[in-house]
């Protein structure tokens, strides 16, 4: 029997211990040995759950247990969870983990003393839920070079684009329901702000790239100013607006951001719709590949946490190696400004400003609305965009970039 | 140096010279040394190629290497690829492969030698190209039990059908356009009836159920009856048409089949067009997850072979536990007519008739046609859906499973 520990039984803890009875068997036989949950650390007392007994208070119970192999960390947040997750590995256990707060911020220096431990640490639940991504973008794609990675990451934020499209509404009444259904938390902040795809945009950039960048000073913008304007403007070029989060070499150097963009139907992430998650890479040899699923939700974060304790636990005899990151410094960094993309800008004007614009933007794709023109750019920086526009005597009422 | 062999020179076989080229450095990185081809087997010569001096024409130089560290087949066809690579696996080299007509054929007896003989039997590059997909239920999905797999499995047929749809074409005139365009062979018929997508539905049916089914024996239509007539009706439904391999338990037993599906625009695998696959897995604690992508072409392919060859030659030092398929007898096999599914109907016919067929299918979903209704049942057998039809006079024109 293997010993395990899972740190925090909040919703993903409680579901990483229900996958782990419920597939109790198949688990058995794929790691060798039944997998035991030997403790759950919380600071609250679980006496109606059938692994109630196995609740301690004192992470040094667990990190002093030699029969304890790994320790899955689902407390959320960044303290404690930083300092035990150290702790564990020093004391030669293997973490797995869905805290993207801890892997994006130091998910450098954890994976170096996990290495040094010759231990594990695995993060595949911290984005995209249950979604695949973190595994194949580390084997299944190795045979390439990643070029960008381009998703929606969040569920809440996709949940509330998904209803206001349907339904032509605006983001504060969408944000309601979202609320009242628990697809939103009470304070939203993380998630519509965007800080939550921040952190995974980080995540999925110093897989693909090396590099660790600061989830916090990365170009990050929210849903909150997003219309029914804006959901009218995309559908009048067939898309949607989706929050999404990219990342892609610029001069070699890494560029990553978080915004609103318009994404075209003919982009498979425009068909991500309610509380999935849709990622997109574009590698050298590959070429495109969607990965899409339950980004979220109890079951399959957990399913991605179980999938990461099997695969340790299943390879206990071999030597396995930790991708290394470095932390980014300022020359590892593109300027936020070198961001090239198509862009959408919403104008007020009549169709001979069309006209100007078009010429000014390179581009013939036009809508005309109501008084005002909706106008999709050649590929440009945002700067050049409006120095294009402004030597016309034009200025643009709201932009979006556009997912190619 | 790590020194690998090439077996078969064609399309996939020249890509994954190129990919080992084209990104060398990070490959070397990735595996701890360069990975250097040392012979390239095939009948022809490529004096052109800067890899046209490591061309052999026998196998057992190859074979008699021991340098060679493993072999790369993509010769196709299951002769005498399926004798080189038990003889490769019997001289202890791992193999590659992106030969599915191998795989789906010999893949129990040749995961079994690998087993045997301490090395590894791989074939990411068999199903969907370039998509990740084996090793994903492998690894990412090994917490879960494996409930329901349906996908686009060939990237011809995808071609034709899209095709079909945006433009209210007949199956025969877009064959014609797409063998000139170079998407569909001369000789179609293992794509357009079926035939490929079966191979791969067995692959994947193995890889969840542990059970290798006769990829000649299970139900298998491709799309040559399909017409103008069936697109219109999927799009009457906002679906559209798509061939679609599935699999999944019934009672216990395996079910695996490929047939034309109506894909309702719910479902993201609607959404999959041109040459492109997808591939949706069920799992019992993930939920619904996709996997899109180039699935076929030269330098996708050859990503996921060169994928294998890494996952290989970096964990050299590792015991690999290859999957255990058994050879499925009789028992294991769900009878073909147990299959139960939403089924859409074209029936001769008034209003009427349409309410009589909206009894008897237990449904309420109907589209009215010129003298014709297309209607979609609840879940039943083809057999129960015919007789509940019969049962109050009426017969169908043609009928579709619906993908839920």
């Amino acid at each position: 029997m293997m010993q395990i520990a899972i740190l925090g039984f909040g919703v993903v803890g409680s579901g990483t211990a229900e996958v782990l009875e419920e597939n109790k068997k198949l688990i058995a036989a794929r790691c060798g040995e039944e997998v035991n949950v030997k403790y759950i650390l919380d600071l609250r007392e679980f006496p109606e759950h059938p692994l109630g007994d196995r609740v301690v208070h004192d992470i040094k119970i667990i990190l002093n247990d030699p029969e304890v192999l790994l320790v899955a960390e689902m407390m959320g947040g960044s303290h404690p969870a930083y300092e035990f997750t150290r702790a564990a590995l020093e004391a030669g256990k293997s973490v797995v983990t869905s805290n993207k707060e801890v892997v994006s911020t130091f998910g450098a220096e954890l994976l170096e003393l996990a290495r040094a431990n010759k231990v594990s640490y695995f993060f595949e639940a911290s984005v995209g839920g249950g979604i695949p991504i973190i595994r194949p973008l580390q084997t299944d794609l190795a045979s390439n070079e990643i070029l960008a990675v381009s998703g929606i990451l969040n569920g809440t934020t996709n949940f509330i684009l998904t209803k206001m499209k349907n339904e032509g509404l605006d983001f504060a009444t969408v944000l309601k329901e979202a609320q009242v259904l628990g697809y939103a938390e009470a304070n939203p902040a993380a998630d519509v702000e965007g800080l939550d795809a921040a952190r995974k945009t980080v995540i999925l950039a110093a897989l693909s790239f090396g590099v660790l960048l600061d989830p916090n000073s990365i170009p990050t913008e929210g849903i909150t100013g997003i219309t029914a304007e804006h959901t009218a403007v995309a559908e009048a070029f067939g898309g949607a607006v989706k929050l999404i989060g990219h990342t892609e070499k610029i001069d070699g150097k890494v560029w990553a951001g978080v915004s609103p963009y318009l994404v075209p139907a003919s982009n498979p992430v425009s068909h991500v719709d309610g509380v999935f998650n849709g990622i997109l890479v574009d590698a050298n040899m590959l070429g495109r590949a969607l990965f899409y699923g339950a980004g979220a939700g109890k079951l399959p974060t957990a399913s991605a946490v179980v999938a990461d304790i099997i695969d340790i636990l299943s390879n206990r005899a071999n030597e396995r190696k930790s991708p290394a990151w470095r932390i980014a410094t300022a020359d590892d960094v593109a300027p936020a400004d070198k961001y090239v993309a198509c862009r959408c800008f919403l104008i007020e004007g009549c169709p001979r400003c069309a006209e100007k614009a078009k010429a000014a933007l390179k581009t013939e794709e036009v809508a005309m609305l109501d008084g005002k023109f909706a106008i999709v750019s050649a590929p440009m920086t945002a700067s050049d965009a409006d120095a294009a526009l402004s030597s016309v005597g034009l200025a643009s009422l709201w932009s979006l970039p556009v997912l190619d």
